[in-house]
Order: structure tokens, then C-alpha cells, then sequence
């Protein structure tokens, strides 16, 4: 964005927080005892060039999942990847619902390289990769069964895009009772404002956007949750 | 907002718009043919002053909303509203889960004049009065069933606040298979530019932004359902 | 029922069990750490006679419910009722979807005193009263993300009916990621032999089948909820 | 089952019903004009001999869905298939949620042949399997919308189990607002017993069980829908 754009939006953003802070909004929501990190949609449609889904700043938002992941990975917590695919992309028996009267959605083909995850923070062995066709990570899919099975309280957010699947996942997860942070550096879009406007309302309303550091912070004081959890997914 | 800002946003959303367009984004929904009107969260708290809650614009909302009520009725169509309310707003068993370390929706208690709906747009015998607990329409309510069941293909929608309630509200329902509408005019929020850019993203990828005076033309020209819906109803 | 049928009952379970047991069925579910008491449709149009809905056996119901009261309420644990009730029985705009076109739901009108909870085991400030209108208490109701935000990982059920509400819910319960308690002489039905078959499927794959005194006990053993809860629902 | 213990449950199904009948249940929810061909889980694990899931009565219910398809796929109506499968069946990421605790899930694993599609009814070209995890169909699945998006107001349903994965389903179904037509020579168990008491609950209370031959009628009657709906798909 121009200098003049950003500054105009900084100038809205901090006439709108006084309001908001006045009325009792902006609250920290906080970091809970048991998080999961979910990375939504970082395959290849939305983090390689040439493809209608195609976001910017992966210079940064990749780097950033990778540090995430290596800190998450020790502790055993649940490690999410998402991505948005289509079996059935014409005809009576597309499962595009009717999304692709808004969204070129029809590009992204279940089993294509296009839909797999970003190699560059490719997921291990069981990991879960879920196949959403909406844009929240939670809509008809198994994630909320999935997260309250483990016990989970809180989903540390990142990925693309801000507008779109991020938002309303963020929505969906304190809708459903997890405290969401988004961070700041790891997420992303494709036009200019969008992560700023919706990073805005998030963090006013559905959950607290925290830098980078701050989260690894998190993350690195935890005590690794895999002989907890172990135990508690077989001592039935 | 002050003009400058106005004329920023609009910038951004031109060349934003570009590229969404350039890229097969911001495609129409349109009309189905089995609308509902959905107003949300036009309860005291948010349509009158002196609330943390109040919203801006209810002298152009409520007249717009009280012209859709007078096209949808005759119609027949399904008219719903939504408040937000609890029925415990402190201790362990809050029904606010964890929104309330975000929000002060502690105030909003059910059986309240804050959280009953706007009598200048009060609901006749017959119509429904969904109380949610989240922000989407959807989320914990029986709104999608209720839907399906009267084969409702649409949603009109109305109400506040477009940073939160209505957002979510569209979001979920093109997630479940409704066309979203979103009523140009009669839509609002409480902090400046919070309309704007979220009827953009809404615009771009989930439903799409409508003047009143053409919802009101669509909505006229529907066949009357109440006897189509009566003999459906009845018919099993 | 007749002896010769609960014998010829008691002969299919006794085959299946054999069968169910050799293949790796009936494992037990088994309590967990954070409990949740929810007595499904525990108003007089089950409770009282003389209702389409009414229900048998609330001799030994009731009883064991108010007992069951006793101990979940010094721990703090949640307790929520539910009730099935709608607003408008009539027209295009009822919220019974399609049930009614196989149950006589039409009956159960909001605000009623049919579907009022017994005040036997009246609900005191501060617990949940859930209106639902379908036969989970989970479907179309704020009650996942309500036990999610409370950090619940068991349900303890009783109600009825077995062959519809009860069973349903816990369905649902185990698809949501909580261990399901079914406590045997607190659920009932209005048909013979529906109460035997249903808890036997339960048992085998969906929760765990307990007698009264068992839960009793385990509720009691409890640390009180209510200190750990109100700090985590103030800590952030 | 030997004859004295069908004679036994015929008897009580005759008491039980006249019960439910003097009280207005066991309504017919009816064919509607949108119809759906649901099959669960007739994939090889339930389809095939030796593995825990397997079922009985193949021989029937095989020959009765390929009737189905024969006379579902003219008519351009949405097929759906469901198998469940696990990504990760050990460690604290799986995707079992607590089910491996009551039913031993873990054997069915994404990707072996035992979740594929029984090939004597493979899903043609276009047709949707949807991986699920839990009994439900619609359970953390895209069903729903799926169906809503494509006008769907009545959900066939075949496959195993009556006392599992599809009684959960019809439930769900009517929930959502969707008429369950369970086909009564198409659907399966394992235990004795369980196929007639769960037929019995579901045509009271959730959906009309009719024999093959009824639905085929109502299949063959049906105006071809690929125009129609390849119309409602791309007019917007």
C-alpha cells in the first residue's frame, strides 16, 4: 500500500480503537493451557505465483510457520494443516456448494499439486491435513470434534486468507469455545488492506492478534503435552 | 469519516477490486427463488443510544428494514430476527462461553428491554425470534434447519454490526448452501469504516451487496408463497 | 413388558454381546476429569401423565435425579436441562422444520407449562435451561461451545426419551469429542422395550451404561470445580 | 434370530405401536421432490467378510443399492457415498476423537482397500465419497451443505449400520431439515436384533422406512433433474 493509504487506515484504526476500548471491547481473550496450532490453506494455489488464489508476503508468512512448527512439534501438541479442495468441480454433484458463484474455486481440484501443502512447511506423519470446502477450517469438517477430543482450549492461527478463510476461522473458534490467536506475521492476503481491516475486527472482537515472538515465547514455556496427552487417549 | 479517509478507502477498494475481478473474485451469488429476510440483532442495545452496544445509522436501518418487513410479509416469505442474550452472565455455568473476555456482552441478559427487538420493526405473531449466544445467525441456533425445512434458497439480510453479527451471519450462510444478500442500506456498525470495508470483502467473496430499492423490486415480484409453502407444509 | 419378552431380550444381548465383545466393541468410554450433568426433556409433558409425551417409570426417575442434583451442584460442575418447545406450531414460519410430519411435536408450545422443567428437580439460578427443537440436545443449540468454554470432557445424561432425545444426544456427545454417561436408572421411555434396546446399542458403541450409585460416587469424589472454574473464567 | 425371539420382538413392536399411534406418532414424513441417494459405509470393512465391521444380509442389500444407482443416476440426482476412515490411528493427533474408546475404529485406515467404496457399487465419475469420522453422515462433514446447495429436500438412505453410523444419520437428517426415506432391504448390522428394534424407533420418530420396491417407483417417476439443476447452477 501507498504511504498515504496506510497512514489514512491508521488514522481510522486508532479513532475506532478509542471508541471500542471506551465501550469495553478489545479484551484479551489470552492463551489457554492446551493450544493446537491450525495453518490454513498454505498450499501451493495460495503460496506459489501463477494461480487465481495466489497471496503475498510468503517471504515472511512461510519463515515465520517454520519457527512456529519447530517449536510446536517437541511439545506434541496437535499440528493442523488445512486446505481447500474439490472433488466434483462440474455438474449436479459438485461439492463447491455454491461458492464458485462468488469464487473461482473451480481451480482448486482435489489430488492436484495445486491443493497440497506448501513443501517448505510440509506436514509429518500424523499430522492432519484436512480438506474443507468452505472457508472456515471448522465448516463441515471434523476439526471442533477433533480438538475438543484432545482436550484442546486454544488454536494458534496462521496462513490465508485474512479476508477470508483466517477470518472466519477465527470467528468459528471462539464461537465454538477455543480462544484464538492469530499471528501477526504469519498471515496473509492478496489485495492491499485486508489483512490490516480484518486483523482489526479480529483483535477488537474474536481474538487477540499476537506477534510472532511472543507466541514461540508461548509455545517454547510449555510443558510438552505428550505423555499427558498419551495417557489420557488410552486410560479409558 | 472524514473525507480523506472516505476517498483512501475508496482507492484501496479500486485497486483491490482490480485484481479481485482480474482473478475471477467478485463474481453474483443473485437471487434464488425462496428467500428469507434475516434481520440481525435490531434489539434495543444496538438500535438505541447508551448502550456499549449502540450502533450508528438507525435512521436510515429502520426505515429500510421497516420497508423490507412491508414487501417480505404479504409475500409470505420466512421472516426471522436475532438477539444476542444470556441467561447467565456470571459464574461457571455462563452460556457467554468465552466471548466475554473479548466483549462486554455481559450486558446483554435475556429477558431485558435491551435485547428485545426494536419495536419500530417489532415482530408479527408467527415470526421467529432466534436468541444466539455467538455472532453468526447460524452458530447454536436452529436458524439453518429451520431454513432448509421451508427450502429457503436465500437470504436477505439486514442489521449489525457488519464488523461482527452480520459478517458472520453471511459467511455461514453461503457456507451452507444460501445465496447471501446483503442490504446496502440497511446495514451498520459503530466504528468508522468498519462498514465499508467488510461490505467489500463480503462483496468479493461471499455474497453479494444490494441497494434496498432493488431487494424491494426482487421481493415484489415474488409469487406469493403462502400457499405454496401451506400445501409443502402440510402435504407428508 | 411380559417376563417371556425380557427374556427373549435378555437372549438377543446375551448373543450380541458375545459377538460385539470378540470383535472389539463395548470398550469402556469411562469417566473423565470435568463432568457435565445434562437431564434431557425433563418437563411435565414427559413427566406428567395424560401428554402424548408422557413418560413411564418417573417413580424411580425423578428420584435419581434429584440425587444426582445433590452431588453435581456443591462440585460446581455444569448443569443444564433441555426442553423441546416451539414458537409458532403453525404456517409457513414454524420452527418444527419437518418433525411434525412424524411426531405430534405441535403440542409443545413455548411458554407452556408442558414444557416447563418438573419442578420436582427445578433448576436453581445459574443453570442452563436449553430450548431445543430437534431431538439432540446438541443440534441447532449453543451447548457444544457452551461445555467447550467450561473445558468439559464428560456428560453425564439422564431423560428421556431413550428411543429418541436421549439417545441422539449422546450420539452426538461422543461425535463432539465428550465421553458420554448414560446413568441407567435415570432414562426412560414410553414404549416397552425401547429403554433395553437403545441402552444396549449405546453401550456397545456410543457410551458407557452406568448405574446410579457408580456415578454417585464418582461425583462425589470430585474436587469442587467451582474455585479451578472461576479462575479460569477470569484469567485472561 | 430364532423364531421365538423374532415372535417375541413382533409382539412388542405390535404393543408398541398401537401405543404410538393412540398418540399421534409414527406420522409419514413423505417423499418430497428433491431427492438424494445416501449410502453408508458399504465399504469393503462392513461389506466383506473378516473384518470387525463386518456385516450381514450382503446379498441382499448389494443387489438392492445397484438397483438403486441404476434407477437414482438417470435421473441426475446427487449420489452420495460415506465410508469412515482415520488419518492417524495412534498418538495424540488422531482423528478418532474418543470412538476408539467404545468400537475399534482404529482398523479402518485412510487409504487401505477395507474404506474403499465396495466395488460391486462404485461411485461413478462425479459422485461424492465422503470421508467421515464419526456414526453421522453429517457430522463434521459437508453433507449438509452439500445437500442444501443442490435443492435436496429428501435423503434416501442405505448401508450399515441400522444400530450405528445410519440411524445416526436419519436422525441427523430430519434434524436438518432433510425427509429420511430408509429403504428396508438395503440396510445392515451385525447382531441379531438390531436392524428390526432401530427400523422400528426411526419409523416412529425420524423417517418413513420403505420397502425397495417403493423407492424405486418413486426414483423411475421422477423428472430427469440434470437440467434443472444444471441450470440452477450456473444461472447466477
Amino acid at each position: 500500500m501507498s504511504e498515504d493509504v496506510t497512514e489514512a487506515l491508521a488514522r481510522i484504526f486508532s479513532v475506532d480503537s478509542e471508541l471500542y476500548q471506551g465501550r469495553g471491547f478489545m479484551r484479551r481473550v489470552g492463551f489457554g493451557e492446551c493450544p493446537a496450532l491450525v495453518n490454513i490453506d498454505l498450499a501451493n494455489a495460495w503460496t506459489r505465483p501463477g494461480n487465481p488464489f495466489t497471496c503475498d508476503e510468503m517471504d515472511v508468512i512461510i519463515p515465520g510457520v517454520q519457527r512456529l512448527l519447530g517449536a510446536a512439534r517437541p511439545k506434541g501438541i496437535p499440528v493442523v494443516f488445512t486446505t481447500t479442495a474439490y472433488a466434483v468441480t462440474e455438474g449436479p454433484n459438485t461439492d463447491m456448494g455454491i461458492w464458485h458463484h462468488k469464487i473461482p474455486v473451480e481451480v482448486l481440484q482435489l489430488g492436484t499439486d495445486a491443493v497440497a501443502i506448501d513443501e517448505r512447511i510440509a506436514p509429518e506423519p500424523g499430522e492432519q491435513v484436512i480438506v474443507k470446502k468452505r472457508a472456515s477450517a471448522f465448516h463441515g469438517t471434523y476439526l471442533a470434534g477433533f480438538l475438543r477430543a484432545h482436550g484442546v482450549d486454544t488454536v494458534i492461527v496462521t496462513g490465508v486468507t485474512m479476508a477470508g478463510c483466517v477470518r472466519h476461522t477465527v470467528e468459528d473458534a471462539i464461537a465454538e469455545g477455543f480462544r484464538p490467536i492469530v499471528v501477526r506475521e504469519c498471515v496473509g492476503d492478496r489485495v492491499a488492506g485486508a489483512v490490516e481491516w480484518n486483523l482489526f475486527d479480529i483483535d477488537a472482537k474474536f481474538g487477540d492478534v499476537e506477534p510472532l515472538e511472543r507466541v514461540l515465547e508461548y509455545l517454547d514455556a510449555l510443558v510438552p503435552a505428550r505423555e499427558a496427552q498419551a495417557v489420557a487417549a488410552t486410560d479409558a
